[in-house]
């Protein structure tokens, strides 16, 4: 395949171009460092030492004989996607380019217009750079499981049949995002199901769990990580749990802690992410995988980290706090995911064993962490957003070139 | 009620803003004239002579004593939202403040991205500032039928109980828009939905039909008019019929015509959003109204235009024309409209009774509308976009100040 990989500075982004330039594939990728500059303003940073984009590929040539082309640019700059895809031609663009926290969408106002902003108009400049230059290609684009909620029902992989007064149909699945970014994702996905139809664009949309792990079997030297956030925007409860667990801090679910959500080792969403982009839909096909191996409350999560961290040593309590989110804490949840299962994804890890060498990774960077352990508790709730930041300086977190968009 | 209308020049905005401020209510209104100058962007003009928003204002507080407050400005500017709330407090927000058109949408990229960007950010924004200012107020936001498709099932009021592998739950209606307009209908409504779930804020969204018609009762004279566009973009395929009629072109049905679609009549419409904003939901409800009274094909319409204008003496043919639009012509379509009959909605109008109106009004300015007949026959393809106008000049038809916004 010859890959566009857009937001490859990213945690899944570096890990997948690694493996699939040494899996033989030509890969280039794109990035405007949107992500790194927006941990930085909430005072974090990858708790991972990483180094930046072009280090990374100069170690990777130098590891693994192997090439990763990079382009500075965004992808709210139309010149610049045409551009790109008109050097790459790419037959596989695999769009990771997104702002991707919850969080991060409410802490003001303009943090949620800034997400719904980037993510929308991002993602509709692909699609008409798509129709323009290669109308041909694969886009395999990240969503999230969160862009259906918590129904009562089966949550099927993106489409299901209808029986409703005694005639059916086959229709798009109702999304129940709970968050301005949810929000953004729910967006995109009828923007791209709109252009299979109406341009036969071609296009695989990933509901994905929350991917955890620090490791893939590319990174095989410290100079090839990929980035580990902690903050309470950009890392995930499992990010933040393992982070609390080498610094000594109780681990903190959120209310009751019996919110479900699916979960998948990053090894295995680059295997996910590999299959799909190797077995494209036909032209004009929209279809859309449910990628997950694993269902965990936010409450057994905690509990395998502390399990897992008292056998490596570890002195871990848990403690949970006040929900900042507005979610059900209760409710059903059983989803679909045999689709990716179809094309051979064959799930090769189990969270306790990653969580070992999450943790063990982590441990070196205890100081680290420590350091900046304030970004970890919960200072963003849905209702009222991240008042103090906002109030004190609103446009302080948003990257430099979209404040104006979003004002 | 003290009622702020935004999009108050508009069709729609201005016919209400006069029946609301007559009724007794206290009516304020925003504008930023952006479908004037989309109008004019195409060559095209309101068939009806309109005079501008501050010299409709003093003719209506001459003709019926009646004071309308306008602020001139845009949603997309925060601040500007926040001061007419903070001005005016309004206990009821009509937001019929959009892009309202379809093919408008699909000319270009630009026109695209300006479309959901305008559409999207400028609710949000109106989100945010009830929030912030007047989050007990009800928010009356006009949607469209549009947003639903055409499915292969009944389609209820937003929201409809699934059966699905033996559970059940209410969720939302799956929507199937065929446009880049249509769509940011769409994501405004799951975007809305939020706000109340989360914010706590009330909401009405208007699933609104084609609404037709030249005349409410408030338009005692002529300098109250509201406006009357036949363009391919902002005339409606009725609007665009009444304009050959008059003009003695044959009457251009996309397609076999077959197509399926909800009409309402301007002064029926009024009446819906009155009612609408007279019976408010309760704090936190969101709910949806389809706001329809008739169904017909877009074929039935143009045989309806033409049974009127033969006895009007016109001399009206039929000649389909290849269709413009990638949608479904021939489909189901069976629409719930109760909701609002169960707050008093009486329809008053039929269509063949308007039509003799329009026809009759639209009569005395024949040659204002045949300088301009070139706007009418469609050259915006849903495939293709308006190729040379969008290569000519593709910021041409942007509003000023939204041009870099879509850039």
């Amino acid at each position: 395949m010859n890959v566009l990989i857009l937001g490859i500075d990213g945690y899944i982004g570096w890990s997948l171009a690694m493996h699939l330039a040494i899996t033989g594939h030509a890969v280039s990728g794109i990035d405007n460092f949107s992500r790194r500059r927006n941990v930085e303003s909430l005072g974090s940073i990858s708790a991972l030492p990483i180094q930046d984009i072009y280090q990374r590929i100069n170690s990777f040539r130098k590891i693994h004989g192997k090439e990763i082309n990079f382009y500075l640019g965004d992808l709210l700059d139309y010149g610049f996607v045409t551009d790109v895809l008109n050097n790459t031609w790419p037959d596989t663009i695999i769009h990771l380019g997104e702002q991707p926290s919850a969080p991060f969408s409410m802490i003001s106002r303009e943090h949620g217009l800034y997400t719904q902003h980037n993510n929308i108009e991002g993602t509709l400049n692909v699609l008409y750079g798509m129709k323009e230059v290669v109308p041909n290609s694969h886009l395999l684009k990240l969503g999230t499981m969160g862009e259906y909620g918590t129904p009562n029902i089966d949550i099927p992989e993106g489409f299901f049949e209808v029986e409703y007064r005694g005639r059916s149909d086959i229709l798009p699945f109702p999304r129940q995002p709970f968050s301005m970014y949810h929000l953004s994702k729910v967006h995109d996905s009828a923007n791209i199901l709109f252009a299979c139809r109406v341009w036969g664009l071609r296009s695989t949309d990933i509901m994905q769990g929350v991917v955890y792990g620090t490791r893939t079997d590319e990174m095989s030297d410290d100079s090839l990580l990929t980035r580990f956030d902690f903050d309470e925007c950009f890392g995930t409860a499992i990010n933040r749990y393992c982070a609390e667990a080498v610094i000594g801090y109780p681990l903190t679910p959120y209310g009751m802690g019996t919110q479900r959500r699916s979960f998948i080792d990053l090894i295995d969403s680059v295997q996910c992410l590999t299959l799909a982009a190797e077995n494209p839909p036909d032209k004009g096909e929209y279809r859309v995988f449910n990628q997950l191996d694993e269902v965990y409350s936010v409450m057994e999560l905690a509990q395998h980290v502390e399990q897992v961290g008292k056998k490596l040593g570890l002195d871990v309590k848990i403690n949970n706090v006040q929900n900042p989110r507005i979610e059900k804490e209760e409710h059903y949840y059983k989803v679909d995911h045999e689709l990716l299962k179809g094309l051979g994804f064959r799930p090769t890890r189990k969270i306790d064993e990653t969580l070992q060498i999450m943790l063990a990774d982590l441990s070196k960077y205890e100081e680290r962490i420590r350091q900046r352990s304030g970004v970890i508790a919960p200072q963003t709730t849905w209702h009222d957003g991240r008042k103090k930041l906002s109030e004190v300086n609103p446009e302080s977190t948003i990257p430099a070139g979209s404040a104006s968009l979003a004002a």
